[in-house]
C-alpha cells in the first residue's frame, strides 16, 4: 500500500483569519497557483469526485492535493494513486481549516509549480464555511441521499460556495430528491452559484466540471 | 402548515461544560426524564428515524423533542405532526449544543412530565461529539450512502456513542457499503457500541431500536 506524508497542522495564532486568507490568495496569485477549497458533509463523494477531476485534468494541469481529515490517511492514499502530489493534513480534532492551516499544508505539499491545488476540507457542512482558507473559489458537494433541503438548514455553506456539485444523481430514483427545489434553495443562498449535477461513481457530468475548472485556472493565471 | 416555537439558544458562559452536563443529568434523573442525544451528518435520516420511533413509543411514553438547527424549522414541524411536544432550537450559527444550551432548550420545551426527551443535534459528525449535552446516552446515525469508512475518519463521534443506527440499509445494493467492516470500525472506536441496521423510510429494524430505548427509559426511571 502506498504511503503518503501526514502533516499535523496547528490552529492559527492570528486573530484576523480574513486578512491572512487575503494575503495567502495574493501570494498564490503571484505564483500562478489556483487554490480550490472543496467542502461537503462526510460521505458526499469529495474524494471520488476529485479522483475523476484529476484524471480528466492531469495531462493539462500540474495538480497538487491536500487531504484534510481529523484522522486516517485513506483519502490521500487514494489520491496518490492517480499520480499527483498529495499530502494528508491532520487537524488534531479541529473541524475546519483556516488560512494559516492551509498555508502550513501548502508548505508541506511543496506545491511550487502547481497550476491547481485542491484542498479537500474536513467533512462538515457547518464549520469549514466560516473560515476563508485563501482559496480562489469554494466548491461544495451535496449528494442526493442527503436531501434537497440542506441549503435551508446549512445556509452559510451554500452562501459562500461559488460552485455546487449535486452528486450521486444515479441513485435519485431511490430517494425523494427534487433537483428543481434543490437548485432553487441553493440560489436563495447564492444567486450566482454554478450548479453541476454529477455522478462521480460513473463519471457522468464530471467533464463539465473539469471544463469549468480548467477555464477558472487559466483565467486566474492569465489575469 | 403547523407552526412551532422557535427558541434562540445562547452559547454557555460556563467554562466547565462537563460539570454542567453532569448537573443537568442528575436533575433529569430526579425528575425521571431520560434525555437522548441524537447525532449524525446532515441528511443521514435523524428526523425520519425519530418520527418512526415516536410512532412506536408515543402510546407508552410521554415524549418531547428538541430539534436543533442553525436555521429553518422544517424538522420541528415534521415532528409536531406526530402529536408530541416539539420545539425548534436555533443555535445562531453554532455547530453543536453544549449542556447549557440543552438546558435552555429543556426549559423552553417545558418537558416537566416527559419520560423521554430527544435532542436532535445539529447535523455534523465532528463538533457535537466534543460536548456532553447532559444526555443519558448518545445515539449516532450513519447512513449507507456515507460509506462504511466513516468511523475511521470521525473517530470521536463513534467513540462517544453508545448506540449506532446504520440507516438506509434498503439502498445498500446501489452502494459499496460493507456492513461487516463498518461494524468492525465502530467497535474499534467503542467496543461496547450497540449497532442496529435500519431503514427509517420503510420502518425496517426500527422496532428493535424502539424496544432498546423503552428498556433504557424504564431502567433510568427505575434505578
Amino acid at each position: 500500500m502506498e504511503t503518503v506524508r501526514i502533516l499535523e497542522v496547528k490552529q492559527s495564532v492570528f486573530a484576523n483569519n480574513d486578512a491572512q486568507a487575503d494575503k495567502l490568495r495574493q501570494e498564490l496569485k503571484q505564483k500562478g497557483i489556483y487554490l480550490l477549497n472543496l467542502m461537503s458533509s462526510p460521505g458526499s463523494g469529495k474524494t471520488t469526485t476529485l479522483t475523476r477531476l484529476i484524471n480528466l485534468l492531469k495531462d493539462e494541469l500540474k495538480i497538487g492535493v491536500m487531504e484534510a481529515d481529523i484522522d486516517s490517511d485513506v483519502d490521500a492514499v487514494t489520491i496518490s494513486a492517480t499520480g499527483v502530489k498529495a499530502i494528508q493534513l491532520h487537524t488534531g480534532g479541529m473541524c475546519h481549516l483556516d488560512a494559516s492551516m492551509t498555508r502550513q499544508g501548502l508548505e508541506g505539499l511543496d506545491a511550487g509549480e502547481a497550476d491547481l491545488v485542491v484542498l479537500e476540507n474536513v467533512g462538515n457542512l457547518v464549520c469549514p464555511a466560516e473560515f476563508d482558507t485563501g482559496a480562489v473559489k469554494n466548491m461544495a458537494i451535496l449528494s442526493v441521499p442527503e436531501g434537497h433541503d440542506k441549503p435551508l438548514k446549512y445556509p452559510l455553506m451554500f452562501q459562500v460556495c461559488d460552485v455546487v456539485l449535486i452528486n450521486k444523481i444515479d441513485v435519485a430514483p431511490y430517494f425523494d430528491f427534487d433537483l428543481k427545489k434543490c437548485t432553487e434553495y441553493i440560489h436563495m443562498r447564492n444567486p450566482k452559484a454554478v450548479i453541476f449535477p454529477i455522478c462521480a461513481k460513473t463519471g457522468d457530468g464530471v467533464d463539465a466540471v473539469a471544463n469549468w475548472l480548467k477555464e477558472e485556472v487559466n483565467n486566474w493565471k492569465g489575469d
